[in-house]
């Protein structure tokens, strides 16, 4: 084994190039083994093996920069970089981040998790490189779907005015998450179809090899003429345009073209952008064959390629899908919209059935929920379907587009919660305090898949803006006939009059379970259903301090700052109550298991019912 | 006078094109006079008195939608659509809004503010259209500023790729609101440049004319080729690239020309941008010649261009401006950002004396944000300057780039709570409480411009991430030695023991004032400068409640909601404190004399007396 002698960097550059393909071989099968073992991002790196061992064997890291761009590419990068003896720990508690990680090594530039950003921290990191007197390179690689996000294509815009000498890899895999859309990936498309242009150096002679042709046009349509000039001049002139020198299109499975070409890169002192076609799930049969199905997996058996645990209960992300579609056979003004998420916000199934009404914006969240406020205000009633820690990039627009205007979309925020083995940067613990900023806005959260349903057909009858959150987790039924939704309306779930438990979202059947075992030291505690954290049930919360001593215990799946709890808490000032708020703590939180995580955070049946009676009955 | 008989754009239809040029000469007196007299956006206003003649002329509005991108530019729009009799009233408490408002007009479609969304919402609108059966016009009307923030690019990019039927108004100023930055405006300059090429009607023999010129340069190095190539072919062919038809560059100010193109353009049934070239100022000798200091202004002189009021006190712009330049003197690591508001947030001076550390990213701060991050990560100080409500615009890349990284980024935030006569879309009452949602930011907010410098320099070298907060006012200078600035703690600046006045920001002075009307009816307020909303200083707070009775009254200029009073309340569970929280309301503000609505909320010396004695002192 090569890799068995490959422990940094360094030890990379010392092979010979015709070693290399051998040692992506390797890695590749390492990486196999260890996502089949743990689960992860499969696809997207098996798509980068060469490119990383390229990068890692023309630059000279950690001196030069590289950013990778969300970081779910990273695998091998960390394979390469002195983590291959933990990588059996990737994305476990504790264990090796299934993402770029400052903390975890000098290798990792930048905690990385979500799209677009790379460029932007990699042209911040280049300015001050120069204004320091320094020279190392630094690069961005970024993937053709997160280089169409807005913030990525404001960068562009801003490092190639500059003149920033910087290095882009497109890593251009023809996919985000899902297929990709938009018109700049048609373009690239383009490019990637003229294999005579796929030869690394921009060639000029074959270029004007072409032009005499287009003395012939004269007679032909103004567009054909267009298209004729697009297909035949300049590969990548988009991106000159925005003042990058664009190399490519280059096979990202060449080790040794791809080593040629970024050594070439590296000579040129001003905006590069090299673009590199590759393919996901390289290297894995089923990954190449279904590569949207490959990009984030649990894990799965290598041979068959089939899921190891075949979990059969309904999440909440299925059961949103199946109750929109549901309601969008009643209703044809309904409309849905994902970010490149369609298969993990549950929308498959919508958009096979509906599909002149499902759009699919890309990683563009902004856009996708401004896009939504548009459709809203022409009559139409959107869902728009995003991740909570996603949708903190179109806080401005739900403030300003959405509810500013008073307009019926309906926010639908998956993977709101603790998330598991992801960490940090796609923990979704921070949507109710940011939502409940914005005034105007009905923020519900459901305590089980049937509450969910009620809840999307209460929003979009509503006629105003709303958000519906819910976790990344398996539906738990409650053993309750459950009332209709009304505006603001918590409900009694379980009567008591030592104290409430007044919960929200997942923590609804946390808080029952507590009230069990709290009736088991003769304990009766009310359980409260809150459904909504805004707006606030007030009169039941006086009720319930006027039947419950005053002794209310909230409890949410979010951090305690800001949240269901601290409104709660506000809305009682003066009231008398004595009000304790269970969340997650003010900060951010690793991967782990998420059960794990909220035993640890206080927020199991056990600790709730520990914490309501050392508060309160222990004499 | 032809304005006098034009109430509506049925009225305006009736007119001959000859007469056009005449109204619009009329609109813009009117817009000048009325400026004059109330402040405004001046300069964009001149600019598109033929372009908004021309729209309303060839489109049937109200059922054809206009969306004007920001809205600081309709005030054409609102005169030709039955405000002119209001328009007087434009920006005053109760009047007309500087920007579009869809709760004061039909043709008003979106309510505006916030720049590079009129894309996608046009866009949503148009799908609408379609899904529903319906044939109007749908039209954005976007600035060459605008267009290069992520968010308009990113819905570009999907409107091209869905071939959605609008129509996209490239009105191209060569301006945002300073002076134009990006790749993509020098592109924008370089067809403009072209005069041979600025009739409308995309002229193919004209392009092929200069066809025989490129077999020349075979010798030529390929970049020269490049450039040859994009300068002689098809103008607006990135915007091609990204799916639209592109017509122009036409002059924006030729009636019939815009009336013929924009026909033209009516007929196409796929996204069309029509690039049209204006001058900001148009018309106004004074705001030609510097159109960045005519873009938005207080009253003046017609006659001699200056401002009828010369006020002197120093604000809080200034103060941070002049700051930030004495810092940068003694350190070489500090770096300044803004987003397309050099002026507007005192950075004029950083400019001309660090031409170098000065960096104006357009139009983008999602990509402000992080460029500070990548070079904060890199050892450098950047402090972002940015206004309260547009940084909204960067909620997830505050929390992911800069707080979960650790990185010692300086957010300098203008224009934090009531902003007057821009009203809604500009008020920045929000940032306490989104800010304090994102674990280890510190949140500071200055209580006089003195103390704006001491927390700068703090900010500057705490190692941490940080944001100071201050509003659109003059400085008031506390009649006070100021302690140095240690985190996390506050002031006492005035002693009592009846009751505490807790403020923070701008309310300090309040706070003072307040404490003096009392002590007038023999009640003794303590008054303390909170200084940070995060972290909060718990000592002092307990102190306070030992002292004072347990009764404390908090003061913020920010929404009651997730803000430092309910971070004070949060903070406080259990102690027996008795808080009382002197807020904004939790809602959207309109534009108003800033005093005045602080008086109407409370938030005056007044009116916190009357709250404390009411509460706690009335027999």
């Amino acid at each position: 084994m090569i890799l068995d002698h490959i422990n940094n960097p360094q030890d990379l550059k010392a092979l010979p190039i015709d070693d290399l393909p051998q040692l992506a071989q390797e890695i590749r099968e390492l990486i196999i083994k260890t996502t089949a073992e743990n689960g992860g991002h499969l696809a997207p790196n098996l798509g980068v093996v060469e490119l990383t061992i390229a990068l890692h064997y023309v630059f000279d890291t950690p001196a030069d920069k590289i950013i990778w761009d969300v970081g779910h590419q990273s695998y091998a990068h960390k394979i390469l970089t002195g983590r291959k003896d933990q990588f059996a720990t990737i994305r476990q508690p504790g264990g090796v981040s299934g993402f770029c990680s400052r903390n975890e090594s000098e290798y990792d530039c930048f905690t990385t998790g979500h799209s677009s950003n790379s460029v932007s921290v990699a042209m911040g990191m280049a300015e001050a490189r120069d204004l320091s007197g320094q020279d190392h390179h630094v690069i961005a690689v970024i993937g053709d779907g997160a280089i169409s996000g807005g913030m990525a294509l404001e960068a562009l815009n801003h490092a190639g005015d500059l003149e920033t000498p910087m290095l882009v890899v497109l890593n251009d895999n023809e996919m985000s998450i899902n297929h990709n859309v938009g018109a700049l990936n048609r373009y690239l498309s383009h490019i990637r179809s003229h294999p005579k242009y796929s030869r690394a150096k921009n060639n000029v002679h074959q270029a004007l090899d072409h032009l005499p042709g287009l003395g012939k046009p004269l007679t032909r349509a103004i567009s054909n003429f267009k298209n004729g000039v697009k297909s035949l001049l300049v590969p990548g002139i988009f991106f000159e345009y925005l003042g990058f020198t664009y190399l490519g299109p280059t096979d990202g499975h060449n080790i040794r073209e791809l080593i040629e070409i970024l050594r070439q890169a590296a000579t040129i002192k001003r905006p590069v952008l090299l673009h590199t076609i590759t393919v996901k799930g390289k290297g894995y049969e089923p990954a190449e064959l279904h590569p949207h199905n490959w990009h984030g997996v649990e894990p799965f058996d290598i041979t068959t390629g089939q899921p190891k645990s075949n979990n059969l209960h309904l999440t909440y992300t299925a059961a949103f899908g199946e109750a929109l579609c549901g309601l969008a056979e009643e209703d044809p003004n309904i409309i849905a919209i994902t970010a490149a998420m369609t298969d993990g916000t549950g929308l498959t199934g919508f958009k096979k059935q509906f599909p002149s009404r499902f759009f699919d914006a890309g990683i563009a969240e902004q856009h996708a929920v401004t896009f939504a406020a548009g459709l809203a205000n022409a009559g139409k009633k959107p869902v728009v379907a995003i991740y909570s820690s996603f949708i903190q990039r179109a806080y401005d627009q739900i403030m300003e587009d959405v509810c500013l205007q008073k307009l019926p979309v309906v926010l639908a925020i998956d993977r709101a919660g603790i998330v598991g083995n992801d960490g940090y940067t796609h923990q979704g613990i921070y949507d109710l305090s940011f939502l409940l900023t914005i005034p105007g806005l009905t923020v519900m959260a459901p305590a089980d898949a049937r509450e969910l349903r009620m809840m999307l057909r209460f929003a979009l009858n509503s006629e105003r803006p709303s958000a519906l959150r819910y976790p990344k987790a398996q539906d738990r039924e409650l053993p309750l006939v459950l009332p209709k939704i009304e505006l603001g309306k918590a409900v009694i779930l379980r009567e008591g009059g030592d104290l409430c438990f007044f919960a929200i979202g997942s923590m609804v059947s946390v808080a029952l379970d507590a009230a069990a075992l709290l009736n088991k030291r003769g304990i009766q505690a009310r359980v409260v259903n809150a459904r909504f954290a805004a707006p606030l049930d007030d009169l039941m919360l006086r009720d319930c301090i006027a039947s419950c001593h005053g002794r209310i215990i909230t409890a949410e799946e979010n951090v305690q700052e800001g949240g269901f709890g601290a409104a709660c808490q506000m809305l009682l000032a003066h009231s008398g109550a004595d009000i304790t708020t269970a969340a997650l703590p003010h900060d951010f939180i690793a991967q782990g298991c998420r059960v794990q995580q909220l035993e640890k955070y206080g927020l199991s049946a056990e600790r709730l019912a520990e914490m309501a009676y050392n508060q309160w009955f222990r004499d």
